[in-house]
């Protein structure tokens, strides 16, 4: 134990370097999604890979997920340390990739300059997933520094720069060399706690379908003035579309979209209600609407957590300028998406999907409804020596009891792991609910960023006894 | 009598040296809605008047509207001849302005560069309504040059640079110096023949009027997988109000909506029924949709002369780019304009729908409704001298009897100048069915802008017998 201690010291007097680096790395606009940016999204793989050279991983590459058919792929960053013998190996996860930063005009300080205010680290991808990623490669520099260069368990580390774009890349190496990537538990800091002083598993993550629906009316785009009456809008009939995939309580309408779904267990729901979680507040201070939507009778958790939910997210096509062009657009789209929970599946929720949206087709307009990406739900157990160094770990750092809630969002590969890999996942994350995920302003609450960094020496110091 | 072959013998002689202007002039990319191309309109403007003051018109200027309130306005263009003792007055109205040219992959030549093609003059405003103003501009030219420096007819020109935006600057002038357009009767060339060989007066136009719907949900974007399930998706939103906005044949929902509307007279659909009209060939040749759409059991002709119709044209807001992000968005917006017929008003349709958009006003979201423009629907009287004298011009032309039609789109003027100015309006346009206005590859029909002149020629020499 002595190691561990003098790790956490080792943590505590490089803070104000970590944090540094932490800022070159997010200086990288590595956003996955944009073609333009690819060369920025492999400069990001560079520094990752570079750093764990640095401390002393081993075997450390990048490993191309580009192929003929899909020629944006971005490389996953590889790295292990195998030489702790008898011991248990640790996967540790995370992604260097991000999300756009639109709309830029309501950050307030540009999204790729890092900027401290108020114990916060202002910048996209502090948190999700860079500044999380970067506390796994920091646990272990610690780790490796205070054993003399040996750790106290074997590791593998893999970090990824499709995780925003639907982490096809991964998904494919897994299923195709998994072995490589064998391990006893897979560690996931990718989530967030519950509330600032609570340390929280994530036990739960919903899965999702990402869609667009083309809708095509007219040869050419023609004047409304003239052709208003007897054209084909395509707009409309998305809106016609659209406003039958669920009625005004949010209830989704697909036929059959819920019969797989599993509601939480009661013991699991009474949990639940014992959170520090006020609506009212919620509504308040986190989404600021005048209302909140969704399924009568469920609480906000349940329906966030552990209720399949469906978003429309843009509608490119037509005249989106100031002003007005009064042009009845020949095509159309819109970008829908819908969370899944278990035990539905992508492929089986999008045929339902696909179908249902395919017999509501307008008159006079061609629909193609299209599969962008798409993840599965999970729910993992917390019966195991994993969780339970955890728990132990954060109780070292926060002096609290840990909480098990569920995510709403997807971690694709936490389901890949499970399914191809076999192998139990923590998830360990220190993001906070108002960290702006995928929004302008994302922070990391630095204080965070150390405990976390400490509970992940604890926890990899801790499977290994 | 004389005077009038000279001036169409002039015409016949210039046609070439007409189009290499009216190609200068088509070169200026006077888009009105842009305020980055507030230059190229000036331009243009300018390069009307010029021309103007060299055939010898009178009082030849610009009428600035840009006031403190409307910065952007654009210059009107004004010039007269009023020195034909004992004849009418004419009152001749175009636009100099133009739609922005998007998609521009589209065009197969630029939009901007003039380019002929199988007897067409092919740019953005060749036809609206650059090419049919310039018809104006080289019949006064033809007459003043026959007549040596005298017209037959007393003549004032004017010509606005805001059509295309809803043209508030020539109202206003119209409201507040009406009688400086004092005339007679007024020529507006800004519609089309309903087939190429058949001379046609636009005896109707629908008004109209444009708007923003915006819904706002959450304070910031939020993501789809965290909040998916309890925060307000606004695209969603506006699907839902856009979807009660009219029913799934084409019918306004919107309360009171055809309370005002006027069937045309038998006698009007009779004549309509007449036309060399084919409804499949049109859906085949002109929309290209696999079925049209609208109110059952009235014709095409009667849909989009004659009735009401609503139609979006973009829904700005949220995620457009490739590929997939997991946006809740703040805020989107939809464009919706709506067709209006007499006796229907602006102010009283707007007034409903704002009212019954707002009634619908989905959980969770805040609306707001927009006007952006507007204009009033128009029925023109056809039992006067003046429709008399066109008519006589194009048979004389065209050698065959004149079809009275109307036409679907708006021009506002129209309706001010007979609301303020009670001048009754010949509107003689010779733009064909197919001439992509407001589209990609904008076209005028070469053989029309000549038949155009010389039908103009004739007119403003008959109009003085």
């Amino acid at each position: 134990m002595k190691n561990v201690e003098a790790a956490v010291e080792f943590t505590r007097k490089n803070r104000a370097r970590f944090v540094e680096e932490l800022k070159a790395l997010l200086r990288i606009p590595s956003i996955s999604t944009l073609p333009e940016h690819a060369k920025d999204v492999r400069a990001a793989a560079e520094f990752v890979a570079a750093e764990l050279r640095r401390i002393g991983m081993e075997n450390v590459r990048l490993i191309e997920t580009a192929t003929a058919k899909r020629p944006g792929g971005h490389p996953l960053v590889y790295a292990d340390w195998l030489h702790a013998e008898g011991k248990p190996a640790v996967l540790c996860y995370g992604h260097y990739d991000v999300q756009p930063a639109e709309p830029l005009d309501e950050w307030k300080s540009p999204p790729f300059e890092p900027a401290e205010r108020d114990g916060n680290l202002y910048a996209r991808g502090a948190v999700d997933d860079k500044g999380q990623m970067w506390m796994h490669v920091k646990a272990l520099e610690s780790l490796m520094v205070a054993g003399g260069g040996k750790l106290p368990v074997n590791a593998r580390v893999i970090v990824e720069g499709e995780e925003e774009v639907g982490g096809e890349g991964i998904a494919a190496f897994v299923r195709q060399h998994g072995d490589q990537l064998k391990a006893d538990v897979a560690l996931v800091s990718d989530t967030e706690m519950f509330a600032p002083e609570l340390p929280t598993l994530c036990v739960g993550l919903r899965g999702m379908i990402y869609t667009e629906i083309e809708a095509r009316g007219a040869r050419t785009d023609l004047h409304s003035g003239m052709y208003g009456g007897a054209a084909p809008n395509p707009f409309v009939a998305l809106a016609q579309v659209i406003a039958k995939l669920k009625d005004e309580d949010g209830k989704i309408l697909i036929p059959g979209f819920y019969d797989k779904v599993e509601r939480p267990t009661d013991a699991e729901l009474k949990t639940w209600k014992a959170l520090p979680f006020d609506e009212e507040h919620y509504r308040e201070t986190e989404v600021g609407s005048v209302s909140l939507t969704g399924e009568p009778g469920l609480s906000v958790l349940e329906r966030t957590w552990a209720r399949p939910t469906l978003d429309v997210h843009g509608m490119p096509g037509g005249f989106i300028g100031a002003g007005a062009k009064t042009v009845i657009p020949a095509k159309a789209v819109a970008k829908v998406s819908m969370r899944l929970v278990p035990d539905m599946t992508p492929a089986e929720s999008f045929a339902k999907y696909k179908a249902y949206v395919e017999s509501l087709t307008p008159k006079g307009i061609v629909l193609e409804v299209r599969l962008i990406h798409s993840g599965d739900p999970i729910v993992v157990s917390t019966d195991n020596q994993y969780v339970k160094a955890a728990t132990e770990a954060m109780h070292a750092v926060f002096g609290k009891e840990t909480v098990f809630v569920r995510g709403g969002g997807s971690i694709p590969i936490v389901g890949d792991f499970v399914r191809e890999l076999k192998t139990p996942t923590v998830m360990m994350g220190f993001g906070l609910p108002d960290d702006n995920l995928h929004a302008p302003n994302e922070k990391f609450h630095l204080a965070n960023f150390y405990r976390g960094i400490e509970s992940i020496v604890r926890f990899l110091s801790g499977v290994g006894v």
